[in-house]
Parts: structure tokens; sequence; C-alpha cells
């Protein structure tokens, strides 16, 4: 029978369905044969380059299943570092040095470059490997799985080099563990045995994929009349609608809906502006968008799922994922998000407002962030604390939940490495019981 | 090939899948016949009669696809209302109360139950009918729709009424909407006819059990075995594991993990008390613990599935859902969080440390918020602002996510609606764009 | 020439005078014969019945200028302790207990009581005596210094003890440093050796007098002419002015100007209560006014020398001195305030308004927080986290800085202190360089 | 006699004092012959000319006591403004520009410039007369009065245009009041008539002088060696002494105290940079101190009265007056603090740690805040919002409060001024009564 109380019942069902399945991703043991390894760390570092050698042998030496060591990709710049010494290597253990064939090949999309690739770096077929951050963002699935050795940055690193799909990444710490490096190097031959021979437990780390598209500029529109559109703004609402959105392209609005009371005028037709898609980043943590250089605060436009939600006057707005809640937005005022939850966080830098609290969005919205044309000045957007772009007036960042997820090897359970990390490294909530200031 | 690679592009892929569906559940348009509504309202507020009278006329008058008016349900204490004058609607239209063989009987977890109960009311069977409390809470299948008029405690009463499936709730507000009011009573005919023509989009919203539990008294132990308990504290992590863990009993524990330098001791049993859940109550809005009309601070400790998570130095805890971020929560300092996103808030009240940071945990988490037994003062438990309870040394509450979610009917998309509400209500990041602050 | 320039310059200058007049009063080191000192203490605790005596048995032997040692009162609850051992004392140093004529009376306002007291206490005349909490409120100046033993919460004790003219007050710590408690117990004898020796620098704490008016009752006031009062709200601003205010009565008012649009209608009379002030309260950390067990929020009306600032809808309000602002008012979201700056914080608690940030007022202003007649709920006032008292619908506290601050002996500069105390009790800004949290 | 207890009555009534004539000082009304007026406004803004035109001419046709009407000085660069049309007041009103001995010289410190000046300007003897910024920086004592037209930018680009003594202020605005504009254009002849006819009153705002010292490089510290220092690094406070301070000069120190635990080793002899103050800025809000356009967080070493306070990892640093406690420091999570109160605020912008909550100081502390050798990148001042400077390595800016207030005219008294000014900008705790968000 159909009634909607039945109905509901179901989707309530559904709903808790969801919630099960959701559980299930962050507890799964992955269990599978790994034959080769990719030692990220900062090549610059005398002392890093000294434990990625003791590693790698480590895990060369290490016997498999099928009677070898394990492949390990080492960075390229290491293969003339006299520290890493790797004719020492050579000297001591000939037998890693030993041609193999390579057991795979790169994924099919990339098939014709790789084999070309592949003779090009034919003397690495021995056990030690170098990588480049060509081989990864071209051919991830070279790798069974990473390791990092350093801070929080080196993982972000890793994340920026993996611009789609990432092998689980296993981070050491050198010192004291940071947020995302749960590991101490102190243990690692125990961790990598384990982690070889028992398996891992994943914990899927959402990013968001950041589009910046550049505002077409009047000129180049007259040319080429595919560029040209017209939208209509709802009297009602505010709202921009637009028929015919050319797939790939959006348009830049400069107002929206808000409280107004009464409703005012009639739709009119607007004015707006081409825009196209120039560059794209992966983030693990967040998308940071502020004034930068200029003394003007930032005027932003942000809109989800092509509504208009607010305008921003602030020094800046991050989007943050639930990872990068212990980062920026943790500065900016934010609430810890536990990385299970897949959230969107948008808090904002010193607004002008006293009631602009941060906001969590659901990860299936899709957010633009809009330079405005009436702003009085440009934007700087930066992806994980690098790579600082300019925003201009007309442009705009696309944000949304990456197809590419981020897995990292947890210690524990997700959920216990995670409250670990906080209570580690923020002190969240710690204090001598008896001692409470009040 | 099973590589971990491949591995991890499968469980990114199901989590898109996740995201996908429960964006979905959040846009659903449910069409069904509509039979019999419920009206919520405040029985003694005679202006609220009054339109209360108005709203079921209409519906009882607008003829349906089988040739019949809505069946509608008002409050009990109606029947013999003076300006709810029922006689004067039998007066006026006697063809509403010609008796009408019963639609359909209750769900048949309470058959024997209901049957009775429908011989008691038979005299119930034209369309005007009355609601009582026991009717929502054990035949809740009994109404296709539940309208409410008044304001968000309206809405915060029928969620009361209906501890266990909700039918889809339409709530009106008579002035100016509130967070969960989005319908104005001023356009009630049009927005009933829409409904029952065209259909429905719906919100479900998260709902919390929290199940309060007793310490069994030590007498009262000893006198039965099953009561009594040994568990063990982990000398590592502070972690207490305790075997047989009897269902639906637990133990209030009073320490456990932080990060205390170093690694101590060993393990050591401890005692431990168990508990008998007592009483349950489902929230939409949030579960506040708080001292109460105690001078001293609470201290509380949270566990979160099983793990202790921290102990709470404060003037108490808010435990909202979603729904509940622009209530409680928001006035403690909570970030306004989207009714779509799968979590749960912890916002302290007033915290003793600098460091106690608002919180979002997984929905998909347990937890237990216990009153430990070197607490100086018991805790006051509130849900969804009513029933305050006491909660004594070794008594905790339990909170889950609800298999009942409450259902509320949108205005527009379940977004568009909620960025109305914290807009029209909270001002939020509302200002005149030339008067910012700065 | 008296243009309004040199006026102005004439006025700056003053600033400036008073600003460091201001400084110097923070800085004064104070260099006095010490004859007598308090021991404040919690008589209960045995571990600080055997550090009193310890302390008490070292001063009343260190001989001073007059060749005798300090004459040392101790809790008069101790007269018969066990543990403290009076008698033991007596036996061990006879000469400690010979009579000797007291060294002053009382100041001349009390006179003719103390005279009565001392003929009571008469056999106190050795250097060992026993002090009453009657002796510090009538008697303040019996005493040339006071020192605590204990933590924060006994140094509020004795601000509590001395609702008049206060001693300076040396306070020692057993365990870790307190806010106030800045001295170590371990030191006591160098510290007491310094303080006797080479004068003390004191640092004058603000403390607040806060004055409870009961609403007169209207029987009451009917019988009694002198309690009619009539009232004139201002059309314009809304504020309401009263013309022969009786000293000491002030009335309760139910609103006030707000940033109304437009200028309404013309000024009206009103009723008014009367109210009397039935009770006063130093405190040296705040006032806060709640909602105490019941589940409404509470209303509050503020006013500042009788204008209206605010309507107050929150869980409550903190009016904390800068000494306080450790304490509630932190909690709350109050900022840190140095305790030499003259203020007045005002610290809503979960105020219903995302608006409501904490503020600073001068304290030269007289504050009135106020239940009005339109309260749901009475509200809850404590001092210092002391005495509950309940305020009913009409009653206020009026809130004005003491007469009487609270001497504190610094340790080093109040600044260096200070900056100590937050330092090693909040860890204010601290953490490891390295490890900042982005 | 001298008791410690009669030494402290007395500081008490002291302080008692100092706050009676603090509060004094705001409440002064000054009546004086106000003889010449000073109008700043946009002079690019055709609207804003218009409207000096009007006022200018309103006030050099008010006959004084003397017969004349007020001499009216305006923008320079209305002089050749065809909007402006001299020309047509001098067609319109001969007389106005009759040429009158000057009423006054400027003042005898700068005589010699400004004689020199007279001669220059001795074309402006009629009463409409043109000002330059030079003449307000050297001659302010040539105005009784300052008007401004605009919003709260014009009135600090005075504070600006005022570098030393400031003549007092009355700021009307156009459209809606600001923090600062608390007149309205509309009632501008009332307004002019009153404060001519019956005096002001007078709101002293707090300025802060900030000073910028560069560090000497090492090159030209070895050429001259007076420039060359040394210190010593207490090995127990890590406070950093120096003898022989030079005036004028101080060091940058790139450490200090902290609540290490346990006492380090001794005292050491530390190597520091002599530095030279450079420029200097009167600002009347803020002094806030970023990493400008660098991606990395500002370093900063803060010290009170030579006392290392804390260090800084942050976006950057507001320091703050209590008049601009509403602008930058309120968007950093600052409180409202009444311009009454003598306090240096210090707000952290996004600062790396959860413990850096806001502090106020008092304004008779000296505070500096350096960019420490060991810092990644160099940070940047903005005064005002104005005139970014660029701070290397071993700079620091040193911060006092003025001898030279901002005198601005109040409304109402001060406290109303502001109470009303914070109502209406930000919406301070505003919200309909019956719609609280709970």
């Amino acid at each position: 029978q159909d009634s909607t109380g039945s109905l509901t019942k179901q989707l309530a069902e559904t709903a808790v369905g969801v919630r099960e399945m959701s559980k299930q991703l962050g507890r799964t043991r992955v269990h599978s044969t790994i034959q080769s390894i990719l030692i990220v760390t900062k090549a610059r570092d005398n002392r890093l380059i000294q434990l990625t050698r003791e590693l790698a042998l480590y895990l060369m030496l290490k016997p498999q299943k099928n009677g070898r060591g394990v492949d390990s990709y080492v960075d390229s710049q290491l293969r003339t570092s006299r520290r890493f010494d790797a004719a020492g290597i050579q000297r001591d253990h000939p037998d890693l040095f030993v041609p193999f064939p390579r057991r795979r090949t790169s994924d099919s999309s990339v098939s014709s470059t790789s084999t070309a690739y592949s003779k090009d770096s034919s003397d690495e077929e021995g056990q030690l490997r170098y990588w480049t951050a060509e081989m990864c963002s071209r051919s991830p699935h070279l790798f069974d799985f990473v390791v990092t050795l350093g801070g929080d940055g080196t993982v972000l690193f890793t994340s920026w080099l993996f611009q789609r799909v990432v092998p689980p990444v296993l981070p050491f710490a050198l010192g004291s563990l940071g947020f995302l490096t749960n590991f101490d190097f102190a243990d690692h031959q125990s961790v990598m045995d384990f982690a070889i021979d028992s398996g891992i437990r994943v914990n899927l780390r959402m990013r968001f994929t950041c589009t910046v598209y550049r505002a077409v500029s009047p000129a180049e529109e007259r040319k080429n009349s595919k560029f040209r559109r017209k939208a209509i703004k709802k009297a009602e609402t505010g709202e921009i609608l637009m028929k015919n959105l050319e797939k790939g392209g959006w348009e830049a609005l400069e107002s929206g809906y808000s409280s107004q009371v009464g409703k005012c005028a009639k739709d009119k037709e607007i004015m707006c502006f081409t825009t196209r898609p120039v560059e794209s980043f992966e983030v693990l943590n967040d998308l940071v968008v502020d004034r930068g250089p200029s003394p003007y605060v930032s005027l932003l436009e942000l809109f989800g799922d092509e509504h208009h939600l607010t305008t921003v006057q602030a020094d800046g707005l991050t989007i943050s994922t639930p990872t990068g809640s212990t980062a920026y937005s943790l500065s900016a005022g934010g609430s810890l998000v536990h990385p299970e939850i897949p959230a969107i966080l948008i808090t904002p830098i010193c607004p002008h407002t006293l009631s602009f609290r941060p906001m969590l969005l659901p990860d299936s919205m899709e957010l633009r962030i809009c330079v405005p044309f009436n702003s009085r000045s440009t934007a700087w957007a930066s992806f994980d604390g690098r790579g600082r772009v300019e925003l201009r007036q007309g442009d705009h960042i696309k944000v949304t939940a990456s197809k590419y997820p981020f897995p990292t090897v947890c210690a524990d359970s997700q959920s216990v490495d995670w409250f670990h990390s906080i209570s580690r490294t923020l002190k969240w909530n710690e204090r001598e019981r008896q001692k409470s200031f009040v």
C-alpha cells in the first residue's frame, strides 16, 4: 500500500542504510599483495635522506610471498645524492639491482605515453627505482603504497603529487606526531611488517576538486557568439536563471536573493559574462580565498548549487574538508569536524558582520566563490597553502567533492586516531582536573 | 586484479555512490493519496482554535479523487470547545458526519490494542475526528499527514507526540516564519491544494534517540548476580574493556585515555556498576545536560562508541542534531549545520578550558554522557527543552541517531528552505552592503 | 587665552596626568610596622591546620623592632582543635601567652561596640589570638596583614570576610599556583621575612558593591505614600525619567530606547514600582545572574547610569571585575583584562542573538540588572560563586565600583604577576613553537 | 598612625579620586569663542563639494559676538573648482572677502616657519580661506573647530591630518550615521548654531603613537660604536636586561620568559641589534600587523614595558584603541570597549593556538611588536587602514598612548552616543523580542 506514511518509512530505512554503509566504508581492512612502495620525503633534508635510505633498504630486503623484496621508489633527486649513496647500496646488495620484468604497466588510459616512458626508464628494473612528479600524476597505479617521512606538510605534498587516484598513504612522523602523521618512525619496522603481512585499515579522506574559471574578455566574447549569454534575474527571489547553460561553463553573477522586505519589481534580463575553466587543483585541507596584499577587504559572492547563498565582506573565506577542520578553519573560528562526516566547512576570516557564524554544507553541494565585477580589488586563492592564484573581477572557483579521495592508513580505528590527534596536537579540552579556571 | 590501488578506487566509488543516494534522499517528491490529516495546535489559544476550525472545514470540504473530502483529526480537547463549535459544523454540514468505514487499521504490531480502541471511538467515523496523544504514539499510521499551526514550539511538540514513525509534517506559521515553520498560514488554501494535488517534497530530519540509564544500587546489585560486572582498564590507553556486555546494559566509567606522557603501569581491574535503561526520548533539536540549580559546574564524562572522548568541566553540554544547530547549540557557540549532513553536534556550555572548541561527530557514532561517581553534584537533562530529568552519580544517557526521522514538507528545495530560514531568522551575515563595520 | 584649542590641550594633559597617577597606584611599595597578622584557611582541612600552626609559630617567634614577635590571629574554630594543639604551643612557648595591652582599638566608628567586645575577649592578650567573621567585618583595623593558605577559593572567602576595608592580603598556594595565589607556601619563611622587613608592593584590585533591591509590593505601597512614584517615558528615546528620585530608591523599568525606526508617539506617564535596598555584597570576581533551575531563558533589562542599554535574552549575564576576567567571564567568551584597567566586563551567557558580543564599560558607571515584570521566570544571582539569591519580577541589583578595593601583595610587579598567572593557569597562547596547528 | 591598613585606605581613596576625575573628563562642556572652522571632506565628490559650499556659506554669514561671521577653511583643491565656484560666492557676498587681520598666529613653537608661511598666504584674509595638509600638521591652532562631511573614513582622515594637537571635531554623516559620524547633515544648521552658541561636550578619544624602529645593519653598526650593545638574558625569567639603554633606541629581542618547567641554566650574554626610530604615526582606530602577501603566517614577539609577553603565530595582530574596538578588532573577535576606558586592545587575527583569547592592557603600558630574526617572512603594518609599511626581520613598532587625543563632539553624553552608535551600526544584541532563536 503506497500511503505516504509507508513511503516515509521506506525513506527512513534507506537513510539508515546509507548511514550503515558509510560507517562500513571507514572500517574496511584492506589486504593485498604489496609489491611496490613509493617513499616521499624532503629530498633536501640530509637527515631525511639517511632515513629514506634505511627504510628503502629494509623494504627491499624484506622477502614477500614471491620470494623478492618490495620494489622501492625514491625521489629521483636522490639518484645522484652522495648522502643517499645508491652506488654503496649496489655494492653491498648487488642482487637488488638484477633487472626484473615490470610487474605492471600503467593504467590503459595513458598506455601509449607510459610505454614510451617505460623504455626511457628501462634501467629501473632492479628493486631500487626513482619516482618523478610526472609518474605520480600519470601512472599512480605503479605504486601499491606510499610512505611519507616528515610532517603534515609532506602528506599535503603527496596529495599534490597525486591529482587523480591515490594509493594508500602511510605517514611517518619523525619527532612528535601531527594531525596526519600518526605513525612514529621509531616503529617503522614493526609498522611496515604489520601493514604488509596483515593488511591495513584505510581512512578515505575526502578531497575537493577546485576548478578556476576565468572571465572571458568582452573582446573575445564579441568574436565568438558561443560565449554570449543572457540570463534572467527573478524579481521575487533574486535568483539568476539561465537557459542552455553550456557544459563546463558557468556565469559570474553579482547578486542574489536576500530577505528583502516585500517582493520587488519584476524579472529582468541581466548582462552576464561567460567564464571558462583554466586550472584545477585537488585539495586535502582547504581552499583559502583572501585579499592578498590588497588593503581592501575582499568582496566575494558565494553560490551553492547555483543559488546565491551570501555576499562575503571579510578578510577572506576558507572552504575546508573535515580533514582541514584542524587547519586554517580552526584558526578562523571553525568547529572540529570528524573526517568521516561528508561536509564542506565554510569559515569566514574576520568577517564584517557579527552574525557570520561558520557553516557546514553537505559535500554533495557544488560551491562557487566569485569575485564580482563591483569588487574594489582582486582576490587570491591558495590550495592547501600553496600555489597562490589571483582571481580578477568576474573570475570564480568551483568546489566539489572530489572523485579521488585520499586514503590514509589508520593506526587504530579512524575515530580513535582522530581523537588522539586532536588531543595531542591541540590539547583539545585538556587541563589538570583540579585546576579548572573558574 | 586485486591490487590495493583498485581496491581504493572501488571504495572511492562506493563513497561517491553513498553521497549521491544521500543527495537523492533529500529531493524525493512524494505523491500519494491523502485521506486523513492531523491538525496540531495549542488547544488553549482562542485565536488558534478559530483557525483550526477554518482549516479543518476547508479540508473536509475539499473533494478528493474518491469523491469525499479529507478526514480531519483535531485535538480531542476541542470536542467540547464552545469556540470550536463542532455542533455548529454539524448543523451547517451534516454530510461530514455521516459514518464511514475506517479506511485503514493501525499497524499490525499494535493491532489487538487498536481494535479495542476502534470500538471505543466508533463515533468518530464521520470526517471530523479527534486525536489524543495516545493515538499518535500508538497508531501513527492513521494519519497521512500532519499540519501544525503555531511556532517552532508546536513543531517540537509534534515530534514529542510521535515517538516512533512520523507522518510528513507541514508547519504553518501565523506571524513571521520560524526555523521550522516555513509556510505562512495566510496561504493555507493554495499550500494545501498544491500538497494534496501535486505531492510534496520531504526533508527527512534526523532525530536522536536518547535513552536514560540509571545506576543499579549496590544493594540491588548484591542480591542479583546478573548485575555484577568486572572490567579491565587498559594501562596504555586508559580504555575500559568489558567482556560479556549484557544487552541493554552498560557501565558507567570514570576515566579514560588521555594523552598521558609515557605509558603507565599495567592493566587493572576496576569496579563498575551496572546501569539499566529506564526512559527514552526522541529529540528533534537537542539534548542539553547542565548543572541545573547546582552552583557547581557539571563534571561529565563523554564516550563515543565505548571510547572515552573527554572529561567535560563546564556549565553543561548540548548534543544537537543539524536541525538543532540553530537552537541552543548556536547560543553556546556552535556552527550552523545544514540539515542534510549526518552529524552529531557537541557544543560545550561555558567550558572551563579555552581549547574546548565545538565538535561534530558522525551520526553513526553512539554517544554516552555520564555523570561520574566523583562528581560533586548531579546533572539535569532536558529533551528539546522539555522534561527535565535529574541524572545522579553513576547514571548516563545514550544518544544514537533515531530510526524514526522527522519528515517536514519543503516549500522549495531543502537547501533553499534552510538558507531562507537562517537568513530571515538569524539575519545570518546580513548588513547593508556599504555599511560594513570596518 | 581661552580658545577651545587650548582647552582641549588642557583636557588632554589632565588625561595624561590621570593615566600617570593610575600607573603609580599600582606600583607603590608600602613599608610599615606589621604587628598583627590574620591567617585564613579552611579550618576543616587537617593538612592546612598543621601548616597554619607552623606559620603562626614562625610569625610569633620572629622578633620585630619592638622586641616582640608578631601577634597571630587564627580561626576561632582552632581554639579547641586537637590537631592545632594550642595547649602544646603554650607548653613549649609560655612567653607567647603573657598578656599584653592591646596595641590598637578598633576604628572609632564602631568604638562602643568594640569596647564591649574587647572586654569579652580579654583573654586574647597573648600573641596567639582567635579571629571570628564578626571581627573581620567590624574591626578590620585590628589586622595589619592577612595571609591565606589554600587556593583561589580561600582568597575569595577572605574578600567575603572583609566587606569593608581590607588589610593587604598575601595568598599562599599549597600545590601549584593559581590566579590569585601567587606565592608558594614552600617559600613562606623567606616571603614573610621579606614582606615584614622590606615592605610590600600592593595590587589594589577593584571590587564591586552589589546591592539587591526588592520591589515594594503594591499593598505596602498603597499604605505608604512615600513609595508611590510616577515616571515619564520619553517618546523619542524610550528613556524613563523620574523626578524627585528618592535617595537609595530606584525604579524597575521595563523598556527603553532602541533604534526604533521613526520616532514614536508622545511621552507617556508609566506606572512604576518603588524598590528598596535589602542586602549588599562586595565581590572580587563577579556577579552572575542566571535562570537558575528555570527551564526558560532569563529576560533581563540592563541599565547604565539610568539609561537603558539593552534587553538580555540569554541563559544569564556575568558582570565581572578585571580580576574576574579569568573566571566565569572567560568561560562565557570574555576577553582577558589586566587588573589595572578600571572597567566593568559584561559577558552574556549563551545569548539568543548572534550579535551580543561581550562589552567593557567604565568602572565609573552605575549598572542595574533588572528582572522585568513581563519576565516568564525569576532569576538567580550569585556573588563570587556563593550566596544564590532569587530575584523576582520587579527586583534588581545595582553594581558600582566599590570604595573598598582588595589589596593583594605582588610577587613581582603587578603586570609580571598577572602575565605569569595567565600563562601558567590558562596556558594562554602556549604551544611548542614548531607545532602550530596550521 | 601609619599602619598599613590606613595606607591601604589612602590608596583606595586615591583610586576613587582618579575614577571621579576620569569621569569628569568625559563630561566637560566646553564653551568658547569660535572664530574659525575647518571643513574636511572628499574634494573629489561632486555632491560633497556642493554641501561644503552650502555649509561654508551658512557659517560665514552667521554673525558672531564680534559682528563678523565665522572664518571657513575649505580644502585648497576647491580654490579652482568650478562646482565650488568661489567666484560666485564673491560675486554674491563681496563683504566676505574684505581682508581682515588674522586673529591669531600659529603656536610659538613653530613661529618662525609660520610667519614665513603667513606671508605666502596673505591673500587669505577674507572669511573664505583654504587649508592644506601642511597647515593642519604645522598650525593646528589656527582652527577653533573641525567639521567633517562624509563617513567614518573622513574622520580617520582628519586624525591623519592632525598628527599633533587636534581641534574639536564635529562629524556629519550624509546618509545613515556611522560609529564616529554621529550628526546628520540634514540638521546641520541647528547643530552648528547650538555648538557655537551653547558650547560643546567633548569626547577625548585616545590615540596611539606608533613609532617604527628599523634594525641598524651590522655594517653600519661596525662603523659606529654607539650602536653596539650587549644584553643579558636572565636564566630564570628569560627577560632581557640591558644597561645604559640609549634614549630613543631599543633592542629587538627574540625570546623571553615563558612558564618553562624548572629554571634553566644561567644568565647569558646575547647578541642584540640596535634599532632606530624612523617614522611615527598617530592612530585613532588601530595598528594592524599582518603577513601581507606572504603565504607564511607571521611570527611576532610582543613586549609590554620591556617584558616579553608572548610569541604570536597568527595571520596577524591588531592593536586597537577603545574607539577602534568596533573596527578590525571586532572582526577578529574582540570585545566592544567603551571609549572612556584607558585600555589597549590586543586581538590576534586567526591565531594558531586555541587559547589565544583577546586581551586588554592598561594604556599606560608601552608595547613593542617585533619581527624576530628567525621569522620566515617579513610583516606589514597599517595605521588606521592606510600606509602599509613593511617590517623586516629585526624591526619593530612601539605603541604608546598618545599625548594628543582626538576630541569629538558628543550629540548627547559620551555613553549615550556610544550605545546609540553600536546599536544602529552593529545591531548589537538586537532582535524582535518574541523571536529569539532558541
